[in-house]
């Protein structure tokens, strides 16, 4: 719509929409509002639309995800977790351990041990509340979500689950940040279109997360995909986060990969971080020790001014 | 355990691999007993086990699944479905869309047919009482493992759930047989790791299901990966079939990659078919016309016969 | 042309594509002759082509490979090597290590035995005047060509030298069949174009061979992609066999995989024999034993037989 | 050696070596001399060598590399071309299209244009002449390293050729610097022992090159795998650049990948210009105007200068 458009011009489109049979979803902007046409199986003859009063283009969407992609929204979001905001022009954001950890944990087989649960979210929020800062845990069912959002900040979808529809569409109706980790071999498509489910069923908080990609490299644990950093500014509207411990597995590839990602326009890294990696129960060879964190946090810093932003 | 191993012998097993702090899962086999020791992070020291009477030998598995491996159950299993038997030496069987219906669906994107659901399957229900066919119908989600278990005669596991493990773990608590579809990008290990995660929560009736993997080519939809077939035998004592349609994307390429599945040792394969093929809704490209169907059948026919299948 | 077209009128179309800058090459079937137009770079106007007496059709083909593609060549190319036939309605070959030897070995790195050399031929030629078995061997580089085409019935490119072009164009003035190894990461289509370097340079005895593709995938040393045989029999008249042993890496999947290549429509297949594997001084675990070769021989007999190939 | 160590007692060593029916290469460095022991097919008894006069520590390497690997030659190597130095603590060097053209030229099928050859090469001298600017050009047979060796200043082995192990060696036999583009999907110990063997044979001057490996993505056309940089800087002692335009096949992508490359520590990038992109006869859709180049050298200037880099 025009930036001048009338609420009233605004209500005739959308009742024009549905009249067609179709769903039509507001998306109010900071200077203008874009109505979003969903529902439809094929191209839609726009002609009962494009010359109503304050419709200023129609523009057609071929790409399985609509409401997520700069088309629709171009000034980018910026996402609030406690007083931290993610996203757009802002200070990229450093997630290290002291924020994150799992109370239920995707493991490959069923014998391993799968996090402490519910005794877990517990640990997790004491955790909180004498650190002050804000957590982030996986969620991996759609059942649990309700549980999950009481005791995190930012509830996190795995890799494994990136394409778990049902588990998307409930955090879809909750209001707090989810973050969207890339499945290990999801298209740039897939990934947005997963970003969608959340999006579109009204949750519009949605922090995108590189980790690597499956490929035949065995050097690395994944290949750390970062052209995928530009490549989402421009697709999308939403914040794109990296996941340097995971992708690589290598402890020292950590510190140049994290760096690199936020040059390439990361909105933040999210970092595996250890008091003693080698006594680990997990994941040890990829955890930076709190010495090794605090010299990465040094360049980090120095790195963020020279890219423009403040302290 | 020998397999003149007594009840009382098993149980004594049992209870001292339970005094170590540890699980015991009594597997029972046509001709023996083995107990399946879980819930262990590292190597066991089994000098408390080994000498006890009626302990045969202690295998020691490094492997993410235990229960669904040849170690533990060297006779392949055989699953019912309605009066057919998949499986072991058992002849294989053709799943074709007569069978097969989505009532929920999987879709990239979230504006997107998602499947007729509840009326989905009622459907369902009523196309197998009119055909006398069985049902094998996908579900998505944890919640709704027990409505879809009410009309399926099979439930299936979509590849973009191959590891959504409460999915998983809820399919382990009925008694149902599974189709559990391999991951995109699964490795043979994970894939018979998340199998194990159905299995070990109680429901040995998994079916394995190769649909093909995500690759740089892109002549064939996926690469259709034949050679897990012996593998899979050879590491695991569950049947395998194969889904030669959604694999290639290509009708004219499923007849030659059915066959050759049958004879690298498949236990049964799974094809699109459609009265129209270029009318399709979705898949057209890969589903096979009536006739087509019935010309692959003459030749599969053959091929099962000798193979040294009766017909 | 049509297949009752004249050598007149085949040369007046021959005269007439010269004219246009373009290059026309003669492709005698054993119906009708076809006339490649090579050269362009781009779409060309065929109107002073299309109505010259004889022309029966003219097909514009945009893919890098034309000479190789069915189009030009509906019917299948067989190629002889000694008295064996390879291609077309064939009795499929099988190539073991008795036929096979490495004068030159492709290494991936330098200080690892890089083969005999001319010692290598010199030893391959002998083995041939005592065994009577046509010779397969390796050349790597375009200046060893005519030293290897003296002792060689079949000249192999390897994987790694699929898009060596001058290589491919060497082997493209000789008459001797060339085996031509897919690279570990090409495509459909850059393998046929490769085979289309040595048949545009005037060889047309080009064998295609599927060794497995580069995955994610562990378990097996590559994926076999079975499909390419049904796919390559589509586009292109030339031969394809299949390398299961190289492909799988273990000589337990050798045999069904080689019984489903056949049975998928590929004219040959070419397995590692070893009179002792475990003391083999490399590729040990894939191949075969004499034993195992005459087991599976005796399977593939049969095969052969069902599938309608005479003795 | 101990860098106190006598041209004597290395050639003791030496001698030593080579009565073990091995080869002994001295690598000499700036501090002391490091000897290559090659040719062995598994682990040696070092038991005769290490308690030689002037030995410092034997290290035995199973990696196919060994000259190239960090572990030989600690310090990083710094390559001249001109009067430009690449790698170790030299300021990255930055080759546009102004240096580069292709004389011969790797396609993917024969009848698309190979490259102006012979006249190509002339042009190139030519252009540098009236430039000043050193020339990097591709060679693809070894018969033809000589002619390029003439007219190049630095001669580039292309990713289809990554393992053209005869290319290589005779490579290995001038003295001009090497640029070796990593294969489509060549792991880095695969890019390291292609790039020993033009090390072993005696040409030091290699850069290595990555350019994106083959994936499942389709956004980009290449994934670019920036992780290879710090990999390989722990790895060896040879710099490495990037060639962004050619891995991401999109414009855009270009400078924020070119600017991470240089944080992530590569000793240079590798981009195409074209003074009118959109009018390229080929990778149009990947090079920058002279306008884009001059925007994104204004940044990278300002990003070499924080990096600590003098102008």
């Amino acid at each position: 719509m025009h930036h001048k458009a009338s609420r009233k011009q605004i209500d005739t489109v959308i009742a024009a929409v549905r009249t067609m049979g179709l769903k039509a979803k507001p998306i109010p902007g900071s200077q203008r509002t874009a109505i979003g046409v969903l529902g439809n199986k094929g191209y839609i003859d726009d002609l009962s639309i494009r010359d109503l009063p304050g419709v200023k283009e129609v523009i057609h969407v071929t790409k399985p995800y609509k409401m997520v992609s700069r088309d629709f929204h171009p000034k980018g979001t910026v996402i609030k977790v406690a007083n931290i905001e993610i996203g757009a022009g802002k200070r990229p954001i450093v997630i290290a351990d002291l924020l994150r950890g799992g109370a239920f944990k995707p493991r490959t087989g069923p014998h391993t041990f799968q996090g402490l649960e519910r005794e877990g979210l517990r640990l997790l929020s004491l955790a909180k509340k004498r650190s002050g800062l804000p957590i982030v845990t996986e969620v991996m069912t759609p059942e649990n979500v309700a549980l999950v959002e009481e005791h995190a900040d930012v509830l996190q979808v795995g890799a494994r689950n990136m394409q778990n529809f049902d588990l998307l569409k409930e955090l879809g109706r909750i209001r707090k940040p989810v973050l969207l980790k890339r499945g290990m071999s999801a298209t740039i498509e897939e990934f947005l279109a997963a970003a969608e489910y959340i999006y579109a069923e009204g949750n519009p908080h949605v922090i995108l997360c590189e980790r690597g990609i499956r490929t035949f490299e065995t050097a690395t644990r994944n290949s750390l995909d970062l052209s995928v950093i530009p490549l989402i500014n421009e697709l999308s509207h939403l914040p794109v986060i990296i996941d340097p411990s995971h992708a690589t597995g290598k402890r020292s590839l950590v510190p140049p990969m994290s760096k690199a990602a936020l040059v390439a326009g990361a909105h933040g890294i999210m970092v595996e971080v250890h008091p003693e990696p080698d006594k680990a129960l997990s994941d040890g060879p990829q955890s930076l020790s709190i010495e090794g964190f605090g010299e990465m946090m040094k360049e980090i810093k120095s790195l963020i001014s020279f890219l423009g932003f403040d302290r």
